[in-house]
C-alpha cells in the first residue's frame, strides 16, 4: 500500500459532497426498530419497575458515599478497584452475609460476579448458555425484559402456567416430558420463585423441591431470578433454590434495584465457577460502575436490614391504596389476588377488554400501563390481563390515575359498566 | 398439559441424584475460554487504561456526590432518572458544552447518549453496523477492546499504517480502492485520531479532511473514537473529526475513564439520531449508572476544566519518568516517539524480541506490558513492540519495574545487551 500515489489529495474538501449521509444500506438485517424520541413519564405512570422516591434512602447513601470515597476514592483509578473483575468485594461479602441470611444461600464472595443490573445478568447467562434456535422453559407468565430478550436471540420459549403457589410442577413434568420425546433438551428453567412477575406469588419450599428433582431428572439447569425477594410484606421467604440444590445445577440472580434504588444498576449473580468462569469471560464492560458498588456495600453492610421493613410497610399500604381504588373504581370488573410483596399487581379485566388497546386509549389520557401480551408466552391468555406498578406514583396519583384509566375502558370496551361516584360520573359527561 | 397428573411428586427429594451438574454440554460453540481466577494486579502494572490514584479528585467527588444527592436523590428511584434513557441531562448539557470548546464540535444534549464506558459505545456502534462477515477499517495498531470484538464478531479488519500524524490517508486510499475493485463495502474505518492508541500520535486537521474526503467518496462512516483527547500535554488539539463532517457520516465516542477515574464506567455517543435511535433501541440496560452520571456532571460542570491540565502535567512528568528509565536501562534498543499526551508508550525492541514470550517471562518477575501483536492487525510487524502505561505505577515503581524488564529481556533475548548501572549488575549476578 505505501507505493500508493496521492492524486486523490487534489480534491478538495469544498467540493466534499454536502448531502446528509445515508447509513441505512449499511444496517444489517434483524435490527429492532429504532427509538422513539423520549417524551417524559405519563401522568400517571403504573409501568416499570420504579421504585418509592420517598423511600430512597438518601441521606444514608451520601453518608456512604462520604465515607467509602474518603477511605477509598484514590482505587477509582483503577479498572475494577482494587477487587478484581469479579466486582467490589465489599459488596459480595456484604451479599454473601445477606444471602445466607434471607436465603439459606451460602456461597462465598468468590462465587458472586457483580454486574450492572439483573438485565447483564440475564445477558451473560443467555449469552453463556443459548444459541438460536434453542429451547428454554419459562414461566408462562414473566418479565418483558427476559421474554424480549430470548425472542430477540431467536429461541423459543415453552411456558408453563402458574397458579397461586407459583409455576405449576404438573404442567413442568408435562412440558419436560413432552420435550424430551421431541429430543429437544431445554437449556434452562427460568423462574422467578419469590415475588414472581408479574403474578406476585411466592413458591413454597416443597414445590421449590420438586422443581429441582424435575431439573436434575432431566439435566436442565435452573435460572432462578430473585430479584424481587427482598419484597415481601412479612418478610418471610423459603431458601433460594440455589440453596436447595445438592448437584449446583442452578445459576441465581439478584439487584438492588427494588430494595435500593433500580436507577444504581448493581445486581449480582451467583453461580458454580464453571459457568462463572464463562460469564466473566464474556463480561467485557472493564466491570461494573465502581461507585455505585463502593457506596451500596458502605450503606447496606449496616442499614439493608432496617432500611427493607421500612420500604416494604410503604410498599404494602400502596398497594391497598391500588387494590382500593381498582375496587372502587371497576368494581367485580377487575380481578386480581393479593400479592405476597412486590411493587406489582397482575389484573384480569373481563375477557371482551384488550389491554394492548386500552394501553394506547389510556396512554393519551396520561396512564402508561403494562398490557399483559408483553408479559406472557400466551398473548391469548394475556390479551385482557394488563400489570400495575404501585411503588413509584403517590397514593393520590394511584388513586386519580385508577379513576381515568377506569373511565378510558368504559368510554372503550364498555367496562366497568358502573360509574363509581357522583364526582367521577359529572366530570365525564362534561 | 393441566390434565397431567402428580404421579411424579412421590419421589421425594431424597432420591435426587447428588451428582455435581454438568454445564459442558449445555454450552454453544464459539465461547470465548473461561476466565481465570484474578489473582491481583503485577506488582510493576505496565497494563490497561488505569489512571494515576493521587490524581482521583476525591474531595471534590465526595462534595459533587453530597450536593447532587441532596438535591435530587429521590429521582434515583425511577429507571433513567427524570432524564428519560439517553442519560442524565446535565452530564449530556456538560458534554455538549464541553465538545464546543475543546474539540469544536457543536451538538445539543440531544445528540448524546451515555453509555457504560466507552466499551459499551463499543459494542453499541458494532452492534448497529455489523453482521458476521463484514470488513471494517482499523489503524494497523489499535486498541485492544476493539480488535478483540471484531475477532469474536467474526468481522474482517483491513489495517492500515501509522505514521507520526496516524493514519496514512495514501494507506487508507488505497485499501478503499481496493476493497472497492473486490466488491466491498466496509461498514466503517474507526479511528483513534486524538492520542492515538497505543502510537500516542494526534491527527491533524488536514488529514482529518483528508479522512473525511476518502470516506464520503467511498460512502463510509467514520467511527471516531476519542477517548484519550482530554490528555493532550499542550492542550491543544485539532477539531474533532464528527466537527469537521459535513455529511454526518461520523460516530464520536468519548469517556471520562481518561480525565476523570476509569472505574466509574461512563462514557458517551454523539451520532446522527438515525444512528443514535439505533443505538437506543440495543441498548436494554435500563440505563447506565445513574449515581456516577450525577456525580461527575456536579463535579466536572464547574471543576473539569481546572482539574484535566494538573493531571496532565503529573501524567506528563511521569511519562518522562519512563522514557529516562528506558533510556538508561535498554538504551538503543528501546526505540519510541514521545506521544503528545496520553498515559501509554508504544515501544519497539530489537526484532529478535518476541513480546509475547516477554510478557509471560516478565510477568513471571512481577512486571506486566501489553505485547505488541494483542494491539495490531499485523501480528508480525507487532511481533517486538509492546505498549506501557505510565500513570498507574508511581516514579519508583517505574524506575523499578523497567529495570526488572530489562532485565528481564537481557536474560531471555540477549538485549539490551549493555546493564545500566553497577547496582543492577551486581544484584542480577547475585
Amino acid at each position: 500500500m505505501t507505493s500508493v500515489s496521492k492524486t486523490s489529495a487534489s480534491v478538495t474538501s469544498a467540493s466534499m459532497p454536502s448531502a446528509t449521509f445515508d447509513f441505512a444500506p449499511l444496517l444489517p438485517a434483524g435490527l429492532p426498530a429504532p427509538a422513539a424520541k423520549w417524551t417524559g413519564l405519563a401522568k400517571y405512570s403504573f409501568v416499570g419497575g420504579n421504585n418509592d422516591p420517598d423511600q430512597v434512602p438518601v441521606e444514608g447513601l451520601i453518608d456512604a458515599a462520604s465515607a467509602v470515597l474518603h477511605r477509598e476514592g484514590k482505587t477509582l483509578a483503577t479498572y475494577g478497584l482494587a477487587s478484581g473483575p469479579q466486582g467490589y468485594r465489599r459488596l459480595r461479602e456484604f451479599l454473601s452475609a445477606k444471602l445466607k441470611r434471607d436465603a439459606s444461600l451460602a456461597c462465598s464472595a468468590d462465587d458472586i460476579l457483580i454486574v450492572s443490573g439483573s438485565l447483564q445478568a440475564l445477558d451473560l447467562v443467555n449469552a453463556t448458555l443459548l444459541a438460536r434456535g434453542d429451547t428454554v422453559i419459562i414461566e408462562r407468565d414473566s418479565y418483558q425484559g427476559a421474554l424480549n430478550r430470548l425472542t430477540r436471540l431467536g429461541v423459543n420459549t415453552v411456558g408453563i402456567p402458574l397458579d397461586r403457589e407459583g409455576m405449576r410442577m404438573d404442567a413442568l413434568a408435562a412440558a419436560l416430558a413432552d420435550l424430551k420425546s421431541r429430543g429437544i433438551t431445554p437449556k434452562y428453567i427460568y423462574t422467578i420463585p419469590t415475588v414472581q412477575n408479574p403474578t406476585g406469588t411466592i413458591m413454597p419450599e416443597t414445590r421449590r423441591a420438586e422443581l429441582l428433582r424435575l431439573a436434575q431428572q432431566y439435566r436442565v439447569p435452573v435460572f432462578e431470578d430473585d430479584c424481587y425477594a427482598d419484597l415481601i410484606w412479612d418478610g418471610k421467604r423459603p431458601p433460594a433454590i440455589y440453596a436447595m440444590s445438592t448437584s449446583g445445577g442452578v445459576i441465581h440472580i439478584g439487584s438492588f434495584s427494588k430494595s435500593i434504588a433500580p436507577a444504581l444498576r448493581v445486581g449480582f449473580i451467583v453461580a458454580p465457577w464453571e459457568m462463572l468462569s464463562r460469564m466473566l469471560a464474556l463480561k467485557t464492560d472493564a466491570g461494573s460502575g465502581a461507585l455505585e458498588q463502593m457506596v451500596l456495600a458502605e450503606y447496606c453492610a449496616p442499614h439493608f436490614a432496617t432500611h427493607v421493613p421500612k420500604l416494604t410497610r410503604g410498599l404494602r399500604a400502596k398497594l391497598d391504596t391500588l387494590m382500593e381504588a381498582l375496587n372502587e373504581q371497576f368494581g367485580t370488573s377487575a380481578e386480581f389476588e393479593e400479592p405476597k410483596g412486590g411493587i406489582f399487581l397482575w389484573v384480569k379485566l373481563p375477557d371482551n377488554v384488550d389491554t394492548l388497546k386500552l394501553y394506547q386509549a389510556a396512554l393519551a389520557a396520561g396512564v402508561s400501563i403494562n398490557p399483559g401480551p408483553e408479559w406472557s408466552t400466551d398473548k391469548t391468555y394475556a390479551g385482557c390481563r394488563l400489570r400495575l406498578c404501585f411503588a413509584n406514583p403517590s397514593h393520590d396519583q394511584i388513586r386519580e390515575g385508577v379513576a381515568v384509566l377506569a373511565e378510558v375502558c368504559r368510554r372503550e370496551f364498555g367496562v366497568p359498566a358502573r360509574i363509581a361516584n357522583v364526582e367521577q360520573a359529572a366530570r365525564t359527561s362534561i
